[in-house]
This record gives structure tokens, C-alpha cells and sequence, in this order.
């Protein structure tokens, strides 16, 4: 008995081990990439896929008509998102899901959220072709207006507010104008809402935006989490004088405060171990003119990291500094925190596990790293478990009409994502 | 004989040693300082008294009535320069000059200029009160539109094209409408140029515009020179990219190689003994974002100096360390000379030592120093000698309505400037 049970045990893993894999189509997801990224064209041929835009519009109907002939049920719910289901073989468990979004920043690229949309509809693909049911419900969700400031997914997460419906987004139209224009109904947002356990987990595959994965010859990035971000106005105030007559030893140059403020971020920020980004991206020097020395300068810091914690550890270190650059240079240094900060999200480790263990099984090199973009993931975090796949952009470059992710690394990431969700399933 | 002889000096020197200095009335130049001061004011009651604007001309009208009451022979040259003449006792010897202006920049100060201006004219109150007639002509000049690129002296020099007569003045007109509207003829400019020889010295008060003289609590400045001034455009080429994604080690970031660009234009003009001046006042960051890593940055660079060989050496070193910054920074620094360059005017070195004697005679304070502004007695100095007297200015300050000059300060100026041209006179 003892050696048929083992016997048994062999021959049942035998099976598993040589069972053929199954594949998505990289060929059809490329091509799909390609169709995509002909709506949204701005007089100049360039790309304008802007949320709520006739663009934008255009494209989420090919997309509907392209999930309908997958034969899922599709819908738009309130808050604009579209939504594509399939029946699992247990309906009384919660949906997996697993989708992105397809709008565009103005001259933006073809990849961002592209992949992970057409990835996503790609596994409903391979699933119909191979005639699997799966044991869970699926849902294909491609999130309305991510990139001005994800609104779809904030929606789901019930954190989108009336204030916010009255935002101009970049269409020119208000959110909740934009909303109506793609389908939506602002009025009944709330029911859009998820709560918390109505989603078993939500997967989204996306290109890294970063030039990581690249740079170390990685197939798959398995996201630990979505950075938070918080943002200061700097002031800097000395004093405006002329800059023939006011010798160098008694100025209370602004500029040159700023110069010593830059340099100290840069050496914060790389003094600690970790992957926490410091960033000073713009800067006003007045009166700004040859001959006089600046009296006044602001400037705009961010600091990004997943633990909300190192980013007020590496702040305070920044404050120090900043204290010692005004004393030194008969200047006054002051931080006005802004308002619009977002909070770290992690993503699920047992998703983490599962993803890696697939990338794993595939064949695929991997790591764990950080999404220092912010993702409808970051949102959907807030009422289910979520999980990330990343795929290498070649130069990491993003939110460029020059982004570009190989053909080979979208399927690999899709068929993590399938993998991902297969074993998910089982549970 | 030999005994008598001897008395006979002592007798003289101590006749001079007592004789009464004839001095300038204080109160009457503070008044005056404050009576000009009204003219020109824009309609919230700010300063704005820009050459050729209606208070500038009727700054000038009053002016030349006062220039008129001290029995001067006054003109307008065709630059449009204000010239009071009064004999001397040898017409065939070249007149003495002396002046400055009275034009503003905008929202400037009452005393810039205008101490010079009211100064000259104060020379000539007290010859006349003292019934004193020099051996040379004497001629009082207030320069037109020296805020404006000091268009009367550089006229009277020949240095004032036909190009520079159709550039636009701050006022709104161009230089030659604004010279037609003080009653000068662009038509006839070249008529107004002075040779080589046509005139003695000039000599030129100023306040310092700087806090030199205040700083270490002395009553005048000998002007040495004034200084060149040479500007280069900075551009500075690194990669623009998304703050949250791109990792600090793999950064491009322009304005941190800015920021290491600034401090190094400090440490160079530091680094050597001098009063060089070294000044980045202006800086523009693109795309000038919170989110985005700088891809571009450009700066404005001044280095002001006495020596143009010195300019060039601190040019170079600048350099140097700029392109260890490049190769560092993964950026590309660029340094686009512009054409506006001033060279260095140096001061005689007799009318130094006359104005040094002068001061120390009156038992002033006093040591050389450079200008680190431009003035008109930069231009003359294409055309005679020159000599320039600092008066102290509180905290340094100019072209502001804060500017101010005591009026003790103001009378020891105007004091030094009169002996000085009565040392001159005897030669």
C-alpha cells in the first residue's frame, strides 16, 4: 500500500510537471498595443489619449467591443470604470481581478497602462481558447481616468468626494462632467463603491516606468508596494542686492542657499540604504536677473518611499541640514507641507509569494522591488489584497511617446499574471 | 638772509594752514535732494522717474533753472546731456568737468545719481558765494538716460550707434525719440562727441551702492576703476525623468549639477585674494515639475572684476570645474558668451592721489576701492581722465526706494570733490 500510494503521489506530480503550460498570445497582445495606440491623435499626429477626450472615448469602445466578443458580461459602473465578468464554477465565491487603464498624460506612450489592459483581457483569451473555467469569478477591470489621479479606482475605494467631482481634469471637463461623458453617473457614484471583501485579490500587470528591470537583465518585478509621496514648498529667503556692487563676503544669496539645500537632499537621500527617492524638480530664483543676487528662492521637494516613517525620518534629517545651510548663509529656510500627499500601499505578501513562485516556474528571472509611480493598485489596496507584475520599459523611459516594452517581456508578464491567477484559484 | 628766508616760509605755510577751507552747505544739498525727489512718480505714488518719461523732463527743467540761477551758460547737448559752463580765468585752458545724473531706474532711490548731480551744482554755489574764479572752465554735465545704458556719456564719447538710437528705452520710446523729447537731435549725434583732450578731468560723485564704506565705518571712497562685466548663458543638458521610478544613482539630474555649478562659481571667486565678484541670478529648471527629475537648466553667470585678465582666469577655472560636474553628473554644461560685455575703466591715478589728499586734508576717512556698478565716468574715461568720489550708502542698498545717504555723508563728498577741483586747478 505503501508503495502504490507513493507511487501514485509520483505519478500524479509527473502529470503536473509535464502538463503543457498554458501560453498567451504574445503576437495578438503586441498587435492589440499597436490598434490601441491609433486613438487619440492631437492636430499634430501626436499622442493625446487624455481621460474623458474623444480619444479616450474612442478607445474604451473598441476595448468594450473587444472584451463582448470574449463573451464576458461587460459594464460600465457609476464611477466610469468598465468591467468585464466571467462566471467561475463557484458562484459563491468573490471575483479575482485584474485589469489597468487605457487613458494617456498628454504625449504620453503606448505601453503604461496599455499592457496590463490588454494583458488582462488576453488571459480571458487563452482561458476561452482552452476551454478553463476557473473555480472563482474573474473580473477584467479597465479603471476610468488614472492618469488624472485615478479616479476609477479611488471611486471603487469610496474615496472619491464631492470636492473632487468638481475638479477640472485636463479634458477641460470637471471630473464628474467627464464621468457622464464616458458613461458614468456622478450622481450615483457611491454605488460604485467596493467593500472590503467583495474582491478576493486585484492583480495589475504594468510596465516598471523605471529603468531597473533593465538595467540588471530582470524579466519580472514583483511589487512590494506603491510608494507614498509628499511634497514641500520651499522658501528661501536673503536678500535681493546688486550684484557688481555687494562683495562676496557679505551676501545673503539666495540662490547659492538653494545650491547647498540641493546638494543636501541628494545626500540625504543616498546616506540611508534603501530604494527612498528625494527629488527637487523645480525652482524659482527672483528677481532672477544677471546683475542682481537672488533674495528670494522656492523650490518644490518630494520624497517618495514605502515606509511612510523613513519618509519623515529622511525629512527631519533634511530639516537639520536645511537649518545649518540658513545659519551659514544669513538666509531663512521654511517648508510648507502640501496638502495632496499620498500614503504608502503595500501590496499582499501570500500575492507577492505567488507571483514570484510563478514568475519562478516560467522560467523567469525576478525581484522584489517598489513601484515609485502611484497605480489604481494603490487605491484597490485600500478594500482587497492586490499584487503587481512588472515588466521591463526599454531606457525606462515613461509618460513619453518614445516608452516601449518588447513583445517578449508583455507575455511574459501576462503569463505570470495567468499563472498568478490559476494558482489563486486553486485556493 | 638765510634766517628770514626760512620765516618767510613758515610765515606762508602757516597762512595756509589756517586759512578758512571754504566749504559746501550741507542743509542747502539735503534740500535739494528732497525737492528733486518729488519729481516723477507713478500713479501709486511709487518713484519712476525713467529718462525721457514726463519726470524725468521736468526734473530736468527744474534743474537747468537752478543751473541757470548760479549764472552758468546752460545747454542741452544733441545727446540730450544737460551742460553748465562757467569761465575761467584762462580760456585757453580745458575745462574741468564734473556731474553725474538725475534719470532713475524704476521704483529706484533719491540719491544714486542724484547726489553727484546736486553735488556739482553745489560746487558752483559756493565759488560763487566765495567770489572765487578758477583758472580752467568749469562745466557742470548731467548725463541723459545713464539707467539706460548710460546713453549721454557713451554719446559724448562716440561710442552711441545708430543701432543703439533705434533700441527701445524702458520709457517706450527709442533712444533717439527719447533724446528728440529732452531736447537733444539723434539726427546731429555725432556733434556731440568729445575728443580726446577736450576736457581735463572729469570728475564724478556717487554713492557707493554698496555697504563697503558703511561696513568698516569710512567717510569716502578713492575709485580705483570700474569694473568689466561679462555674462554667459548657462545651459546645462542632463535627462528629464519620473521622480518616483528612476533611482538615485541612475539620475541626470541637471539642477543637482547646477546646484554643484553654483557652489563651485563661489568657491572659484573665493578662492583667490581680490574683490572679484562672481553672481548667478538668474535659473530656470525644465520641465519644472514636483514629479519630474530636471532635464534642463539655465543660468545666467557675471563676473565682474578691474582686470579683464582676471575675468578670463576665473572664467576658466569655473569651467574646469564644470566639466568635472558634467562627467559626474552624466549632464553636458554649455557656456554661451554674450555680447553685452563691459570692460574695466580704470581712474587716473593722479586724480586718485588728488581725491585721497583731498579727503585726508579734511580730515576724512578713506581708502581705494572699485565700483562694481557701471556709471558714466566709464564712458569718459574713452576721452579723459577720470576720477570718481564714494559716498557712504546706509546697508548697502540702491535702485530701491530705501536708498538713502546722510546728509553729513553727502556734504564731505561734495566737500572732497571741491578741493580736489581747486588742487586741479593750480596745476
Amino acid at each position: 500500500m505503501k508503495i502504490i500510494f507513493l507511487s501514485l503521489l509520483t505519478l500524479v506530480s509527473v502529470i503536473a510537471f509535464t502538463q503543457p503550460t498554458i501560453k498567451v498570445n504574445e503576437r495578438r497582445i503586441e498587435e492589440r498595443i499597436f490598434e490601441l495606440a491609433k486613438f487619440g491623435k492631437d492636430s499634430m499626429g501626436r499622442n493625446y489619449r487624455i481621460a474623458f477626450t474623444k480619444g479616450d472615448q474612442q478607445a474604451r469602445t473598441w476595448f468594450i467591443g473587444l472584451i463582448k466578443n470574449t463573451s464576458l458580461d461587460v459594464s460600465i459602473d457609476y464611477a466610469g470604470n468598465i468591467i468585464g465578468k466571467r462566471k467561475g464554477k463557484n458562484p459563491s465565491l468573490k471575483p479575482i481581478s485584474f485589469g489597468s487603464h487605457i487613458d494617456m498624460v498628454p504625449d504620453g506612450g503606448n505601453y503604461d497602462g496599455c499592457v496590463g489592459s490588454i494583458g488582462a483581457l488576453e488571459i480571458i483569451e487563452v482561458l476561452n481558447e482552452n476551454k478553463i473555467i476557473t473555480e472563482h469569478p474573474l473580473e477584467v477591470i479597465i479603471f476610468s481616468n488614472e492618469e488624472g489621479g485615478t479616479i476609477g479606482s479611488m471611486a471603487m475605494a469610496g474615496h472619491l468626494t464631492e470636492e473632487g467631482l468638481k475638479q477640472k481634469s485636463q479634458s477641460g471637463l470637471t471630473i464628474a462632467e467627464g464621468i457622464k461623458a464616458i458613461g458614468g453617473n456622478p450622481d450615483s457614484i457611491q454605488y460604485s463603491i467596493r467593500k472590503k471583501g467583495d474582491i478576493k485579490a486585484f492583480l495589475e500587470l504594468h510596465i516598471e516606468q523605471g529603468g531597473i528591470l533593465e538595467k540588471e537583465k530582470l524579466q519580472i518585478g514583483v511589487v512590494e508596494g506603491i510608494v507614498g509621496i509628499v511634497h514641500w514648498e520651499v522658501t528661501i529667503n536673503g536678500f535681493a542686492n546688486h550684484a557688481g556692487t555687494t562683495p562676496m563676503n557679505i551676501r545673503q544669496d539666495a540662490l547659492l542657499a538653494a545650491a547647498k539645500l540641493i546638494i543636501a537632499v541628494n545626500e540625504v537621500m543616498n546616506s540611508v540604504p534603501g530604494k527612498q527617492v528625494g527629488t527637487i524638480g523645480k525652482l524659482a530664483a527672483l528677481p532672477g536677473a544677471y546683475n542682481v543676487i537672488p533674495g528670494m528662492v522656492t523650490l518644490g521637494l518630494e520624497i517618495r518611499d514605502l515606509s511612510s516613517a523613513k519618509v519623515e525620518e529622511l525629512f527631519r534629517a533634511i530639516e537639520k541640514r536645511a537649518a545649518i545651510i540658513a545659519s551659514t548663509s544669513g538666509t531663512k529656510i521654511t517648508f510648507q507641507r502640501q496638502a495632496n500627499e499620498s500614503k504608502p500601499a503595500l501590496t499582499e505578501k501570500i500575492l507577492q509569494e505567488k507571483i514570484a513562485a510563478s514568475a519562478k516556474a516560467l522560467g523567469f528571472t525576478y525581484k522584489l522591488m517598489q513601484s515609485g509611480a502611484g497605480h489604481d493598485a494603490q487605491e484597490i489596496a485600500w478594500i482587497a489584497p492586490v499584487g503587481m507584475i512588472f515588466v521591463p520599459s526599454v531606457g525606462g523611459i515613461s509618460h513619453s511617446p518614445k516608452e516601449f516594452t518588447k513583445a517578449v517581456d508583455m507575455a511574459n508578464g501576462a503569463n505570470v499574471l495567468l499563472q498568478t491567477i490559476l494558482q489563486l484559484d486553486k485556493e
